[in-house]
């Protein structure tokens, strides 16, 4: 038994001493002190997943949006509020960490400019310009060196398509996908299911509470992790 | 000491029997199944004002916003998400209340046509058109009969202006202004200062936490409630 506690400690489940960089939660884009864009992501899932990974071994650095969640128990929480800023803080942390998860709805759009007062209603319609926000998910991919990366997409249509294209495109290690804005699970409730992908290969992880998901989750990242690093070694 | 309770039950703060609508919270404004247009009104000065008036006796339906808050001790509360699903929930119920206190941050515009799926970031630039949502609190104070109606405005500069603006534009019987977006209290804070205003008058209460700023307005608009209606028997 004690043998059989020291293989799964060096096992392929095991994080000892990987350090972790993992966004959570919203971002929020002012429109005017009062107003802002923002999207429904609760972070729960990013916080599970933190947990998750941290009872694994590893050194959880979290930056988050603003949600109503309690500190989780990791390593540190940088609290951001826009897309700017989260992207701040992840570069300023990304060359410390093994392993990068973008669990994160980041906006991908901002209001041109902010007004510094608040907006009066007058006419009838208003035009809102919008400009692009950092892709801090294909920033962190393409570094040299880069983290093992993960990232995350929220889907309403055509969940592997788009999945697939994106771990392509942005050269990510792995992509966990799910469904949203349905009855199925995702942003805004408790339980959630993803499929995850990777260059080899990919797994459906059904329909479960988002704590037990995050689990499974992390057990897979592991996976994946180690195996990446003993092949290159 | 029993006949002053009795005459501090009839007293000017006494809303015993009376009917109260209460708006609070803020809005969302669906721009496609993820992202919203939303704003920072956190809901507590409204449910501790709705908790306030319930104290003095009155039976409060509250209409909320999405908010963090738990259900605050009232008769009924009303969940909504938009500002047309708020504006339908307040027009099937005013027949039915004597006083109308609008405290939500109602969003002034929403997007002109939400898109059924997630929105792919393709472009530099986008441009969101809005257009207005119904003015709750004007159509309220026009109606004939009207309750007594009581508004609130965040400003983020000259509130005593705006603030008496709205009275006498909107023909309101109450106005509690506040001054957000600075250091000095407001929205997703704890304390906060008003200054309120009616047609002969106005009141000043300073910066204090809002659950005792919500029972000295409500006992502030008792007062004023129960002066127009001596007036007018």
């Amino acid at each position: 038994e004690i043998v059989e506690a020291l293989i799964r400690g060096a096992g392929p489940s095991s994080l000892e001493g990987v350090r972790v960089l993992l966004t959570a939660g919203p971002t929020r884009e002012p429109v005017d002190p009062v107003r802002f864009l923002g999207n429904r992501s609760s972070g729960r899932m990013g916080y599970a997943l933190a947990e998750s990974l941290a009872d694994l071994g590893a050194r959880v650095v979290l930056v988050s949006g603003p949600t109503a969640l309690s500190m989780p128990r990791v390593h540190e929480r940088i609290g951001v509020e826009t897309a700017l800023e989260m992207h701040a803080a992840v570069m300023s942390r990304v060359a410390d960490c093994d392993l990068f998860v973008a669990t994160a709805a980041v906006a991908d759009y901002r209001p041109e400019r902010p007004a510094d007062g608040k907006i009066k209603k007058s006419a009838e319609g208003l035009t809102l310009r919008l400009v692009r926000n950092p892709d801090i998910l294909s920033e962190v991919a393409a570094l040299d060196p880069a983290p093992f990366t993960v990232g995350f997409a929220a889907e309403t249509e055509r969940v592997a398509d788009y999945a697939l294209g994106k771990l392509r495109d942005k050269r990510l290690d792995m992509i966990a996908a799910n469904l949203v804005g349905g009855e199925r699970g995702g942003f805004e409730r408790d339980e959630n299911a993803l499929s995850v992908f990777w260059p080899e290969g990919s797994r459906d992880l059904p329909m479960m509470s988002k704590t037990r998901l995050a689990a499974e989750l992390a057990a897979l990242i592991a996976e994946r992790y180690r195996e990446r690093h003993a092949a290159s070694t």
